[in-house]
């Protein structure tokens, strides 16, 4: 690395924990760390705790005069305004305008948008959708994020919100979104948090023999539901089951919606491979009219995940230039 | 009108009748006709009939010399490929070549795309969402169109098919489509077919007394309906509220999809005015998380119902230039 090459820094806000990186332009994470978001309940610890972090790494990237500038990933971030909104995920409530926070802060320019935007501009730059002018990314996290390119550009809508696939109506009258208040969204079902709350639904409501009977509820996750489904467990099978049939209905509403060449997923739901595509792939082309079945691709980001969100948020500086 | 002056024909191919049109510059249409394409089993016979009666107007206009060309909106029209596909709504199956048919037969340019696309450009650039870079066009006829603009631009998708938001799932296993196949889409609840379908089935279903227990049941409409509910008619009424209830979820997904200034809506349900538009609010507001609220207006389109489509679908030709 050129001690010259100008770099910068891209930092991804989750509900859990925060990622962080410096870049430079091929899309190299040359310096990376991690943090807690939860433990912050207010925003200016977690902008101090941050910008320690970030002091460490700037150091040793060769000092703040290399950094080009920051771009930020973060639920309900808008691009527009530089402020996170109303994220039911976040512990911050209301409207707080990090963008101009951490410009103060760090004294460097702050870009903001959406996670599930930052990773598909990662991913239009460095990942699956190279080349594609017409793709969705769905982040299968904590919650469900999603980012819209059509003809080569992210959509953003009029306020800069665009792309909320997670909050969408699947299933009317459903389940409720304890962040949202609001009943059968797409994220309720196919996150992390509604794998979950589906396996403690059918171990209550069915009285089936199953591996995840033994498992702690406390701890109960995708990954315990995996481990189960791989051995054969018939319950954890069917959860699978169920979360692809709601996801591949929401996919297949979404490509009638705006036409991708390709649906990109990324996060945790992934790693369960087949057991989660294979269903969601079926329920896709069943819920597609003719026009569209057996041509979108769904493809898994092969970026690995520490790196995919901040390089899509580090993309946001060079934009900005 | 110079003698001069540059003009364009609009086809606007509806699934029970074509309208057509010759349109100016600033979008005035001069002379106009309509057809019936439901009759013409075979696509030829379609084409020869509408050349009769394009030939007319074209010799009133001032002869072929003035026509630039010719924009066609139709339901499954790619404008990619100038091709009707497998439109589930037109009496002609598979894959229909007609720009080519059309340009062939009249001699002139011919540019095709969905006719929910074709009134989006109309509303854009005459109509309600004129100065607009981020609306949602849906077309509430025989069937559910739309055409989504982001970004000022019409969103086409990856392969010219993309705004199909009258076919996405709203009610999972809900009511067969008989069209596609499909159960549940938008247009089996949200269309002229969809509210008489909720009528015939509330009247099965209910032993409420109603004014539509009188009409036939062979010309029950939307109109009809319409006409008991400002009697008061408490079938009626709810008629309206269950479709209100589905459509405005149905806008509620689109909004947290691509976040759109407005929604326009456009066709033949509209006409009932608040009685569909004040449930389709309330359950839109309803069903959008927080950061979505009270921000998106729902516009009925001003155009003229005969011209927007022919005016829209002119526009295309214009393009072309």
């Amino acid at each position: 690395m050129s001690v010259h090459q100008p770099l910068a820094i891209g930092i991804d806000i989750g509900g859990t924990g925060t990622k962080f990186g410096i870049v430079d332009r091929d899309g190299n994470v040359l310096f990376s760390g991690e943090m807690s978001t939860k433990k912050h309940k207010e925003i200016e610890g977690f902008i101090d705790e941050l910008d320690g972090h970030l002091g460490e790494l700037i150091e040793k990237a060769g000092g703040i005069g290399r950094i080009r500038g920051i771009g930020v990933g973060a639920p309900n971030g808008n691009f527009y305004t530089g402020t996170i909104e109303y994220a039911p995920n976040l512990p911050w409530s209301g409207i707080i305008p990090i963008a101009k926070m951490m410009s103060d802060k760090f004294q460097l320019p702050v870009t903001l948008t959406n996670d599930a935007n930052a990773a598909a501009i990662g991913e239009m730059m460095y990942g699956a959708a190279k080349g594609m002018r017409d793709f969705i990314m769905i982040t299968l996290g904590t919650g469900v994020g999603s980012g819209i390119v059509a003809n080569g550009q992210l959509i953003y809508g009029h306020d800069g919100f665009a792309g909320e696939l997670g909050h969408t109506v699947v299933i009317p009258d459903g389940r409720m979104h304890q962040g949202t208040g609001k009943r059968g969204s797409l994220e309720s079902y196919a996150s992390a948090t509604g794998v979950r709350l589906t396996a403690l639904e059918m171990l209550e409501n069915s009285t089936e023999d199953s591996l995840l009977r033994a498992a702690d509820k406390d701890t109960l996750d995708s990954k315990v539901v995996y481990d189960a489904a791989i051995k054969g467990d018939k319950l954890a099978l069917e959860i699978f089951e169920f979360t692809g049939k709601i996801l591949g209905m929401a996919l297949a509403n979404a490509i009638m919606f705006s036409s991708p060449e390709a649906i990109i997923l990324f996060g945790g739901l992934t790693k369960s491979g087949d057991l989660i595509l294979k269903p969601t792939r079926k329920h896709m082309e069943e819920n597609l009219i003719q026009v569209f079945q057996n041509k979108v691709k769904i493809l898994v980001s092969h970026l690995k995940e520490s790196d995919a969100a901040i390089l899509g948020a580090s993309a946001l500086a060079w934009d900005k230039q």
